[in-house]
């Protein structure tokens, strides 16, 4: 279900969501957790969340962690 | 403040702090305000927002999210 915002390679589709493509699998994890258990508030992830496991938490945090990005141009340089 | 942890090109130095290079100005400006108004919670962030003007956070918002990222790899791809 991540991937309508989040796109399959973890890159953004809708301007609400972020990119987590590359993140670390430890934040990835504990966003995951605090959107369960509505220490960090946001309407949808706070539903979809609502239902993983910790399996699939572990899961989608080491999927998505394991993208690998670059940074392609810096304004100004 | 923010190239310690998140690093001048955007890409996260520390396991706790999130990559915010391309992030979209909305979400990076939304979630500077949360941490700054303490609605999203991390010690670290509420701290360093605190005395963000309105400008700062605009200002920061545009430049992290101009920064241009890609996807070197999907797993499994």
């Amino acid at each position: 279900m991540c991937q309508a915002c989040h796109g399959m390679d973890g890159l953004s589709k809708v301007p609400e969501a972020p990119s987590i493509a590359g993140q670390t699998e430890s934040y990835l994890a504990a966003q995951l957790q605090a959107f369960r258990a509505g220490t960090r508030k946001n309407e949808t992830m706070n539903v979809v969340t609502s239902t993983l496991s910790d399996a699939d938490v572990a899961n989608l945090a080491a999927y998505f962690s394991a993208i690998e990005i670059k940074v392609v141009k810096v304004p100004g340089e």
